[in-house]
């Protein structure tokens, strides 16, 4: 029962040692990763939130952080793309999953938001899988006591700016009204990008601008390239502190099969992950990637999209220098 | 645009023509049978309850009844097995799904009751198609309207006589307990069939007799066979009103991989088809069929032996002679 | 057992009202819309044609009307990348399946072609959910007995000009070498778009020409860009009424798994998609959406594009201004 | 480019020698048996009939005799069930498929009719792989044109003794009346095992025992067990020639999910096997082994249960003593 | 960043509290239950041996102990089968994964037996989790250096007593071989249970029985019956010290799809849980559950009867009175 | 037992004639394409290497060679895209497998490379189908054997120029490393296309420039286009004899899921066939395909993909003019 043996440099303690311990073997943890308690010092937390009682479709990501852990393996520890070694430069856990109530949408927000807080408390930036994409608000919420009104860069088939459905007004098609609402949006600095599929009125892109997001919809890839695309982020969201929200289903089916409300016409996975890696010049304070539904899901297709794109993430919010 | 031909016995209007349009094609009800506006009268309505917000671990049973639906296509009009033709004596519908607020439990209960209230005002008896086995309970308080405290022969793995979970008392683990403490069921004539796996504590079974249950254990269909089972049922139901309630995970793995708590060990389909065989004898006046999940399920193996199961209780509830 | 509540738009009886019945509950129509027998009019019919037995692989799209109606739930009313609401503006209804022997190509043909012609009468416009290619053929009779030879826009991996197999005139290979040979094309206004993969023969391509089909290889996809084979589409076809045929394995097998003949080097969704929003501009007669095999599909990839195909079909058919 | 290493028993040439080639390597033959053209006597002929342009409900058996190849690898030399090595007593090759029209049942009858009546001049006996049940007719008139009318042992969930579907008389409902018709069948010694589901009417039982057809209902098991089947079969067949039929659906879709009309409550794998394995005491001369329908298998459940099925079969063949 | 709670009995730290924790959530442990060090005694200690690089087959049992982990959520902490709390009479931990070689088997056997006997420091007993059949025999070399020669009830289609395949002495198909050879097995006492399928030889069976085997084939289960199997193991073992091996294809296809080398005609998983429940009256000193296969698994068919194994096992071993 | 009617041009023996027998029926060799017994001369040997024991993740690869064959049915005899017939201009046969042994890596590599010698000394082209990347290293060693140091391009996600794993000096991670050290490449004319996702160290790239390679980035598709990614290939290689080795996973995981080692953001397999189109201007020696695991994939997608590669690369091979 020795201790695992894990890659080290300087002070931060990293991945499992993959010389000493195959990929498929060892800790259920992201990227195998430390436990907080592993560990002294936490720069960036991967937490888990299984919640998905708020979807309006398929449910089924409440199964999403463990998915995305187990897709996780593969990930090594140096990113040519953004040419940064991301666990060598930060301590990043994976803190485990927070308690939710899967029967009251009301007191799992507040345990998100609670539990996020907490862990802000110890770490300087959170990374949280969904989960439905209701828990961007409780995030929003904790990220927003740290850091003020953030520019959020939203990924998304889906505005995710609707007001109720069945009366409920926090369902995960809602967190980004509620949270413009709330005052946790820096109404000046948000985006949606991959936008697309039908909409339930005319009416609706009108009530989103005036709540703060402009839209980059997912057909308009075609003419303006990742380039063109990173360049409308940049200039939208400025010096901003920026929070990063991924829905999956913001790829096309056939990148991520494994969601609850899948629409056809999104992202490739090598168009998202180019755009994220350009987040390495944002001022990046927080980030969710939600709604990985893996019953849905095949050989990992999903998965693996999604521990990709935490690993940019991270990587993005490496220090440089 | 013509209409789609049917079978006709006497007054009964029956399902599609196989003969004239294959089974693959037609409409997506029940056994292919007719809507409630197409008739006049009506004896047993088939309803579907897709809610699913109540369950503890695999959501999806939202999806159940379009599910046991579209897997209900081969079922033809003559039952050997039970010697009627269950189309032919009784008018049975499909009526469609009922409304449920899936943000709600309380809402959803309260609109599965009034639905199968309403229901019962036109039908002589209902089968519902969960749905999680919350739904027992509401369908339970409108069957108990009419004909008072029922015999419950309910088929599971689990005994469902929990009282809470995180706090809420009305899951997909607690219909009977609540259904019990609200004198729905008469505690002299109430069973568990299929009963395995692991409890929460000694105490569990003991609690389970209180309110009303005895239980025959899946393991013990070895020992009893099907017709010792059967007797166990007879003697404990004798000639009360019996409320038939089948949580398709009964079944094992195996027979129901699309089902949201499975438990190896269970009953073949083979046995639970026989057993309800036997209940023509009873005095059927309801019952639920729930926790088919099809995202979990492949090439309807789960979703045919539901359709199986409906078709055995829709062929018990027909008049003989 | 009250009404489904629908949402309506003047005289426009249109989808189920998402704001009472979820989505994963309700009819099985495509896109939850009503049935003929509940309007007084119709302008576009959708109808499924459950036959695939003139095809020369993976039989099973015989399932795919079904398939693609369960995949079609989460459609909303307002089509914000052609700008129009399309059940707004038309009165647009499922009128089930036709009614065809899957036991004679020959039978099944005129059954197609007469139920077609039957629903002309009462609806302006008809999309054919298919079945396999073959079902084009009778439908393109009965569109040109009504409107005279059409230009055809057919999107395919294959050419689907070949003479005979096995004998057979009738199959899923030939519709349009039929199509053509019966007068039913203009000859100067059709094209193919996606071919790819291997042919029988050097002299497929010129018999082809010869038929009266421009072709665009899905390989030109990467030169012209969408906009490029928009404008070599209208180009060629002008003002001529024009019939559309979609076959779901114009898309790459990533992106339409659940397919008969797959063909890797296809078109991606947001394509596909983007150049058929572009048909609002042309003169819709008619349409068809064929080889959607559901046993070979996963988690609804290729029902979901077929459903958005769909819609942006009937959302071009919609009237402007 | 060397030959591939067999095992040889005396004058036989046996399987690839699986000590040399891995079972998953070598070639796709079944049990990795011989071809015709190497060797120079057969005694029994493996043969594919894929044809599935008759079904009713789910097609693709048509890919079913390569599906049960691909899953017949890791069947060995000797059968300790039956105490015989059925690859070193008689020469068994696997004589690969027959060809067939997929557009014309008729003509495909024919091609199956005289690809095994060809094959029978050579091989004492043939076991035939479908495809669908069809192929049971053209079977049985090649058979019984050597032995005479035969008795039937037909394992099936359905009789297959119905008369016409859509007006076609030769489908895979129908191959048993049209046999007994025909006077392939000895109509004093037919039953068929495993009986169970909806029919069409009451009188479809009558019609079926004036073919020649005893019924053993898959619910009998329970209660004859395996030994009771075994003996109602040996007093219904005695010494008469038998033609064994093995429509997999026989099996439970537990045990058989991959085919074509599935219905609950079948046998299980080790029923069947152990009731085939009675079988080396009758006079076999031919069988067939249907409606396995890989698009709907999985991990090759099914194609595993058949697999042995025709191990058993082949071994009950095998000449004794 | 708090502490997970959990249940605690006495001086056993127990599973994750289930109250607080959905099931779906937490640590990805076996059971949820407690890491080692987490602890201060340890009675049981569950390990992953994550290797499969021994197989003749299908591999990927190397995911097997993360797959098997993955489907224990659901195990509560009561065991009404066998009357016992099997978590709260003795401290039970999941040990993780040991550090296998991937590339030699040699190394590898020698890593697993090292992990096993540093476990056995300090755990009175251990459950390997395989990986495949090849991890029993570095595991028996373990559990013998402290107990001297045992009884082996071996549960498996498979006699696993082969000799070499292409000249390797260190397969899964030979390791009981291998232990029998080595003096680690009380040729007086062991017994494997379920065999089934095709043999190399008729010698196999001879050979088998002189390296200490009898042998209970899979088809005698429906003549003798779960109890009289437990007889004929409990006559065989006496108060021998008992090493439990299961492989998971003792089970059919049907329950456990999931496995690398599939026979048709196998146990059910109700019959395998009734006898493993048997061996609280035995002197259980080890066990191993290998042959998980997750790649081919289905909805966790296979894990959770795995699960369910384990969790008897584990009932088994804890100390009554 | 006729033989299987083949397509002849010339003196080449082509196809089984699919105007005679259905594409689902007939030989499971690649393409349907003769033996090697079956004629005198061959020019291009297609051959599997059904080898997977040095894999870091996900095993498999070893059912690879089957499944590409009967991914490969739907191949036809004229290449449009290149304008040439590759089986009327040379004679191309599937040679089967070759004779691998799973449980030592040395043994298995020395089988390989005789094995393709001996191929050579018939064949003038060989074309590997793994299998896993290690297959790639021993048939280097037989093409160098012939054709002296070849230039590599080699289209993978990862650079397979690691140095050990696990001590294991041949590994599918190292083929191209030990080949460079072993003089089998000329360094002057290698590059890696398609590179992508995490490596183990910054300095990963500058070893592997060192061995010979050049690198042509996944991401940089985007800017440079397939006719960019063309001209860097033709710049690299010029005249030199070259070798095409093609790992499938430098498609992403959308459109190969059946895979060992996936990662996200990958080309298109429409980028992937166009690129390999242009080598019919290369002087190509020899190629692989490998890592194709079967287990991972759904409906072909893998597998079809495979099979166009190999079919661009054969007609890549055949001789113009």
């Amino acid at each position: 029962m020795d201790e695992i043996p894990r890659v080290t440099e300087g002070r931060y303690l990293g991945q499992v040692d993959a010389t000493l311990v195959p990929r498929f073997a060892g800790p259920a943890t992201f990227a195998r990763l430390p436990r907080p308690d592993e560990v002294s010092d936490v720069d960036v937390a991967v937490v888990g939130a299984p919640f998905d009682s708020a979807v309006t479709y398929r449910p089924g990501a409440r199964f999403g952080p463990g998915h995305i852990r187990e897709s996780s393996r593969l990930l090594r520890p140096y990113n040519p793309a953004q040419e940064v070694a991301p666990f060598a430069r930060q301590q990043v856990v994976d803190a485990g999953d927070l308690v939710v109530n899967p029967f009251s949408i009301d007191e799992a927000l507040g345990q998100i938001e609670a539990g996020t807080r907490a862990l802000l408390e110890r770490a300087g930036k959170v990374l949280v899988l969904g989960g439905d994409h209701t828990v961007a608000l409780p995030t929003l919420r904790a990220i927003s006591s740290v850091h003020g009104p953030v520019a959020v860069v939203h990924f998304d088939a889906h505005l995710d700016t609707w007001d109720t459905y069945f009366g409920a007004a926090y369902t995960h098609g809602t967190p980004f009204r509620r949270a413009s609402e709330e005052g946790l949006l820096d109404r000046s600095g948000c985006l949606h990008v991959g936008i697309r599929g039908p909409l339930y009125d005319a009416s609706d892109l009108r009530a989103d601008g005036e709540l703060g997001f402009q839209v980059v919809p997912s057909v308009e890839l075609d003419a303006l390239g990742v380039a063109g695309v990173v360049e409308r982020i940049r200039v939208r969201v400025g010096d901003r502190p920026v929070y990063v929200s991924v829905d999956v289903d913001v790829l096309d089916p056939a990148f991520a099969p494994g969601t609850g409300t899948p629409e056809a016409g999104g992202l490739t996975s090598r168009e998202l992950l180019a755009i994220l890696r350009s987040f390495a010049s944002l001022r990046l304070v927080g980030a969710d990637l939600v709604e990985v539904a893996p019953a849905y899901d095949h050989a990992q297709i999903t998965g693996i999209a999604a521990a990709h794109v935490a690993y940019e993430l991270i990587s993005a919010m490496a220090p440089r220098g």
